[in-house]
């Protein structure tokens, strides 16, 4: 059976995959994926074949899988993360509509919003939005729609690509929009390189996040109405308080 | 350093642990969790003590583990999923706010909503909602707005614990809730079983969820407007088509 294994890799090495994600790397005869997740990887398999593409190419890459796997090859499609959030287990399906003879697994991973709730503590331990500022392939104004969605469910929320050079100004305008409802004084946290070396983080509240800038490399994190500041956590209670 | 570590297991065995998950463990001197939890991994550790509860005692859990971690041993208390997803994250930080020289550390795992979408192919591609129908500790007006936000923002949700003997209705009435806004034709998924020994899954429409009955080891997922159904996966589509 020709195979793609779409692999979620968690936040950094070996230390924080699955191990169905290593033995899915250890069974593929080419990893392929965008360069600087192969690289976090390869040194662990440097007998394998490799295929890297930069950050944008996505569907190039995606194509190239199936069209490897067609050939017989078992391949293995390196994400960071999660395959199935904001990953290439999407666009795959997608490509692969219709083709035969192809298996494609998903082997999910710790996808930032929960490996950067562990770093700050337990924000996200009620109902929860994940949330991408990447207006790249989402117009902005249902970005906007979604927030305010968010903060009318009073949901912590995740933001994933909160900044870069090309969106200045995104996460300052995402914040606006929060505090038409929400406190100034909300919880937030943001963490920088999760699980990776030169990890960082910082809680913060609503209004000093306004004026923050971040780079690609941050998840921020938004509490709800009930979210603390516990001893340097961040923590959104789940409710045991109010049953007893 | 006394110490305890918050370990999410994923959704069931070893193969879905991190190794970071799995190293936790082993340093442990005590496992501790509902009785359930424990069993999955007890048997990798068959020479360590274990202290386990029944599903509500979860504050007496924490409390032990924090008495347990005072006296000098270091403890594992185990989640399923991720332990900052509707884990003990949360109520650990809260019952220790104050204590001095003990170290919570935060394993984060893959929780239901990751290792279900992987099953189902990616429905959680794009923006998502994460969302208990479990009333307990929630008040179900809270869950009903909660509901519609995520409906008004055309969110992907996951929902949790969405049925048992004591709660049933609660999905149905969610699907009303839905219905409100979102088209019965909505390409839904469920999953049973995560992981585990008779894992199942299908798709169906937001109509024929109303009309269906489930159980607390299912995962329900309800697409956004966009969701689509290709070749047996449910399929959340990030936007590159419309950047072609």
């Amino acid at each position: 059976m020709k195979k793609i294994y779409l692999v979620g890799l968690g936040p950094g090495g070996r230390e924080q995959m699955t191990r169905q994600a290593y033995e899915a790397l250890a069974e593929a005869d080419v990893l392929c994926g965008y360069t600087g997740y192969v690289a976090l990887v390869a040194e662990e398999f440097p007998e394998k074949e490799t295929y890297t593409t930069p950050m944008t190419q996505e569907l190039d890459r995606c194509r190239w899988a199936l069209e490897t796997a067609q050939k017989g090859k078992t391949v293995a499609m390196l994400c960071s993360g999660d395959a199935g959030v904001y990953g290439m287990a999407g666009p795959i399906l997608q490509l692969a509509k219709g083709m035969e003879g192809i298996e494609i697994q998903v082997v999910p991973g710790v996808t930032a919003a929960l490996s950067g709730a562990a770093v700050l503590g337990a924000p996200l331990m009620h109902d929860f939005c994940v949330i991408s500022l990447s207006d790249l392939l989402t117009p902005w104004e249902q970005i906007e729609t979604r927030l305010r969605c968010a903060a009318g469910g009073d949901f912590s929320i995740a933001l994933y690509n909160p900044g870069s050079k090309k969106r200045a100004g995104h996460l300052c305008r995402a914040c606006e929009i929060l505090l038409e409802t929400k406190s100034p004084e909300t919880v937030c946290g943001l963490v920088q390189n999760i699980g990776r070396q030169g990890q960082r983080h910082r809680l913060l509240t609503l209004a000093e996040l306004k004026e923050t800038e971040v780079d690609m490399f941050t998840t921020v994190f938004i509490g709800a109405s009930t979210t603390r500041r516990i001893d340097g956590r961040m923590v959104t209670p789940r409710g045991y308080e109010n049953k007893r």
